[in-house]
């Protein structure tokens, strides 16, 4: 088996579709160690009705029981979006090594497109960036999803 | 009874007490609605063992349980310690109305002091910041607090 940036991507991007299966924004997440997955999560917010129930901080938590350390030292996360400031500053927080995301996110992007945390070098850690893997696949996702949105409030 | 920033911050002050008595960086957080106290939460890093169980994080988890929404409109949260990216962007996410701190944070501080999150106006909300709420004894609890951690370094 040969781990690629794309491989572990498929695998955020089916978690991503766990997420549109109920009615949430479909954003999924993965965290890999030594080429293994420890932890796989999707957005939450609507069903957990939580603020914070984004799938990177899910997945953040999650990989934090796993390795029983709130440092993730040596961990890559895949998320099939930009992460969001609030999701950048957990990555950094957790000293992840390498973020790898799917599209870009004008709204609020934290990893270059809005601003730019993890090249801030707070707390003296500057995780590497790895933006655009299988970004169409990703946007296409997100793009059906608001469409659908917009078609049921157009019918209502 | 006279409802101050003062009042709330004390009261945030507590919470921050009760971490720096099971060892952790005293850090104190409370959301309030209505003049109503609808969360208390404490840093609970090491505890937990998870890089987001910041004060205001887990503030911010039981607010939205407490009102049932991840939207916080109406509220504000009291942290005696200058927000971080990851929390200054949970409130951000969660729309809560006001900031206010007690003390600034020169390391990761994201309400002013190494970047302005609030005044970015992602997502179209632009928290209001207040900063410097009894910021003395908020600092001191913190200077204590790695003088400590310091002195125990050195007997070792």
């Amino acid at each position: 088996m040969i781990y690629t940036d794309e491989f572990f991507m498929k695998e955020a991007l089916k978690q991503a579709r766990k997420a549109e299966s109920i009615g949430e924004v479909p954003i999924g997440a993965v965290i890999v160690k030594d080429n293994k997955i420890i932890a796989r999560a999707y957005n939450k917010r609507e069903k957990i009705q939580s603020a914070d129930a984004h799938a990177e901080m899910l997945a953040i938590r999650k990989a934090c029981r796993s390795v029983g350390n709130w440092r993730l030292s040596g961990c890559t996360l895949y998320v099939t979006l930009e992460p969001c400031p609030m999701c950048a500053g957990a990555m950094i927080n957790a000293r992840i090594d390498r973020i790898v995301y799917g599209a870009p996110n004008p709204q609020s992007g934290a990893c270059g497109t809005r601003l730019h945390l993890p090249e801030m070098n707070l707390l003296n850690h500057t995780p590497e960036i790895c933006g655009g893997i299988l970004q169409q696949d990703c946007a296409k996702l997100m793009n059906d999803f608001f469409k659908a949105v917009r078609k049921k409030k157009q019918k209502q």
